[in-house]
């Protein structure tokens, strides 16, 4: 399978649970150790350590060890292969209402 | 959980397949009976059903059985929710570069 596609099946598997949207939504503030991950979690150290495996091996976060203590952040844009994936799946007819959008107003080309 | 995460989880776990994510790409181009999405994947005849089983459940494909012929289609909008919440997820710098680009150029709304 192409690198390409792995890398979609690996972005949309790691999106598929709402433990790691959730642990995104948060990283989007800002970045936080394992534990400041685990809190609002209610969820058993060694699962919220998985799951930010996941998300690591999908290149959603990326981590950082500073003596006993690892931080992760997103990585920045690693979400938009799968946004653009789906950009691309329209039917013709919301092709046709981007087509009408973009005539009305000139300036947004959304059809890039 | 939500009904709203539930559906999510679904979306991206019906995306994280690359044979699921190429009969997406060929129902954009118009409806399609089993047996015309199975013939470019090369691919057992109950396994293609299965994937479509799980693109329906995901609600991104819809079927309809005239006859003897299942024929699916693209659920309009479908992926949507999915769009939306990747669409959210933005690095405070990400933003920046957002307001920016709405200051240079206003009729763009990206942050709607």
């Amino acid at each position: 399978m192409p690198k390409y596609q792995e890398g979609l099946d690996r972005l949309f598997h790691a999106l598929g649970d709402a433990s790691r949207r959730a642990m995104v939504e948060r990283l989007v503030r800002g970045p936080a150790s394992v534990s400041e991950l685990a809190r609002p979690f209610d969820m058993a150290m060694p699962s919220v350590v998985q799951h930010l495996g996941v998300l690591e091996a999908a290149g959603i976060v990326v981590s950082t060890k500073v003596g006993r203590v690892r931080t992760y952040q997103l990585a920045p844009n690693a979400l938009n292969p799968a946004a653009e994936w789906i950009g691309r799946q329209r039917l013709p007819a919301e092709r046709r209402l981007d087509r009408l959008g973009a005539f009305l107003d000139p300036s947004t080309d959304k059809e890039k």
